[in-house]
């Protein structure tokens, strides 16, 4: 089988969701229309691998004269020349661009063995116990602007059935954040709201320092929280040694530091962080997720799925040792999360009664587009 | 797809070596009958995944209870209930049973599929260079019994196309082995009858101790080798440590100590060898061999794949980093490995004039049985 093409669909849809200055999102005051894109890996033998997302200039002049004619099975070699070729293309070839190929090749693997993917990687399970996943706090009165809302929400979400929780609290743009003691206070609530059995987590402002983390740490050591994620800037890996020295509550990282698998064998070697933490996204898909996995489970090292969508779920569900949770969301108490936006028939991560998503058993990574949406909404 | 049984079938088969009281084999006076088996596991749709191997008591007795039932795409899932039973069944349920289970599973998995398990991998290359590795010395004039002789077979190797060769030197019970200096003497010998370019490495006497080791180590960084493998006691992590701190030539282990990935998990932290090494059969199948590459990986350090057969070849064949080698044979002058026992169609490594090995593209791991010669010649 050959890659005979690779093309972007780029189409209408609507949104529930805004980005602020800083690139967090928030509820939209009303549905909009958006733009979104689907990437498509074509073949000779008719099987495409499809997902989200893809840059088409980007597509068009890296992407495409490496992968037209290989064999779409070699998606180990595909990794590695767009890992290499990343070096002279700092910041056009991204991590999640990266991705994106990964994922159709994935997709396309499932389709073309009649498997869901999660079981070519040799499965574990097929629902993963989820946290509801907040947006970062806002302004809005009823919102997550309080901390008596973030507990109200805490207990919503727990009533639904969620067995866990996790915060992010208030950022800039926000003029009088980042708080550390307001976080406290939202995370205080919170554990008042939904008693103490719920597992909780908080992602607070990404560039405290020392000192303001390690406070709000031990704060929530006395809440029971079950860890916290990214409070100082990761490209100090020596801040996350001193802190994970300090705090008995496990610190769980890297996220969004570069160097994919690479980074997180570093902070296991000094003991920069208790739990590890990748997605896709963060290091340029599912092939480099698993390794990432694999290198964890090597260690004895748990390591927590960031972000939700199909290729984080499939890890989920091919994981063992040391995966725990599904993150789903972005939630907020404004937006619906449940109903998929109009180009997709159904979303990837539904959830039963007692808070678990169930993977998709269709062959692939499981998107459930609706094509003829997307063909009946063309942009250009 | 569920697991509906697990069988073993005996079969007379016809060898050409023999093992001493060491169990090192070494060519048999006359080919002669022995016995094999393979093992099958049976889904309730028909597809079978085949390996050689398995015991039938230890299958009956502990792995049946635990596969039966299940979904065969279960790998990670069956794997870890197998390493987790291993705890309380040391010594009967061996990484080696574990291993034939897990390739079988492979085998099945490709087969559903109709794909090659390199594919379903993530494929990188369908050709390894191979290494033509030998058996340990013996005292049979005109075989390995003088380090000339070792010089000869080198030779005839390199004419046959291979670009790597490497040594198993003399071994107790042969009376007056170990001897370092007569390890070196072979070494030399070799590399004065190939010349300069040929890749050399050696695989002595496991039970040096530090000083032998050392004292061989930089003999062969003077004759230009490319490793050293094994040279002492692997449960001590220590000496090796002190070994890869005294050496240049790049020191390869653990091979045989016991604890999968896990264990080349802390020789990499602790530095206590530069080169990392695996098989399928030292870590319990092809699943765990993933996970120690992606280990290795994720840390720059390469990894030697021991042994040869098919799931090594699809390990090396989904590997761009770090693992350089197929290990073909064992060889030796006086016994033709190209032909295949009369239970196999075809061997699963062919050569090519080059020195690599090409991969079987047939669907599951590519081992060739011939069956109607399996059902003639059953035992019991």
């Amino acid at each position: 089988m050959k890659i005979t093409d690779i093309t972007i669909d780029r189409f209408k849809t609507t949104s529930r969701t805004v980005a602020d200055a800083d690139g967090h999102g928030h509820p939209a005051p009303e549905p909009y229309e958006t733009t979104s894109s689907v990437m498509r890996i074509h073949t000779d033998e008719g099987v495409e691998g499809v997902t989200v997302g893809g840059n088409a200039a980007l597509v068009e002049s890296i992407v495409k004269p490496l992968l037209i004619g290989r064999d779409p099975f070699y998606r180990e070699q595909i990794w590695h020349l767009l890992n290499e070729r990343q070096r002279l293309h700092k910041g056009t070839l991204s991590d999640k661009l990266i991705c994106a190929v990964d994922l159709a090749l994935w997709d396309l693997a499932g389709k073309a063995t009649h498997q869901p993917v999660y079981k070519l990687l040799g499965a574990t399970r097929s629902k993963v116990p989820a946290y509801a996943s907040t947006m970062c706090g806002d302004e809005l009165p009823g919102g997550l602007s309080t901390p008596e809302e973030y507990g109200a929400f805490a207990k919503a979400c727990q009533d639904k059935g969620y067995s866990a929780f996790k915060l992010h609290t208030w950022q800039p743009p926000i003029e009088w954040a980042p708080d550390p003691k307001m976080d406290v206070a939202a995370c205080a609530a919170v554990r008042d709201a939904v008693g103490p059995d719920m597992r909780l987590m908080l992602d607070p402002f990404h560039f405290y320092d020392r000192q303001d983390a390690c406070w709000i740490g031990r704060e929530l050591e006395k809440l029971d929280y079950y860890w916290i994620e990214e409070p100082m800037d990761e490209q100090s890996m020596s801040s996350y040694k001193w802190l994970t020295d300090q705090l008995l509550i496990p610190v769980v990282g890297p996220e969004t530091m570069e160097g994919k698998h690479f980074t997180r064998a570093e902070w296991i070697v000094q003991n920069a962080a208790d739990i590890s933490r990748a997605g896709v996204g963060d290091v340029g898909g599912l092939t480099p997720l698993m390794k990432t996995i694999h290198l964890c489970e090597s260690h004895g090292v748990r390591c927590e799925i960031h972000g939700g969508g199909p290729g984080n779920l499939a890890a989920l569900c091919a994981m063992q040792i040391p995966g725990e949770y599904y993150e789903r969301g972005l939630l907020h108490p404004f937006v619906d999360y449940e109903t998929p936006p109009p180009h997709l028939h159904s979303i990837a991560d539904p959830l039963d009664d007692e808070g678990n998503v169930t993977i998709a058993d269709t062959p692939g990574l499981g998107w459930d587009f609706d094509w003829e949406w997307i063909a009946a909404h063309p942009i250009d």
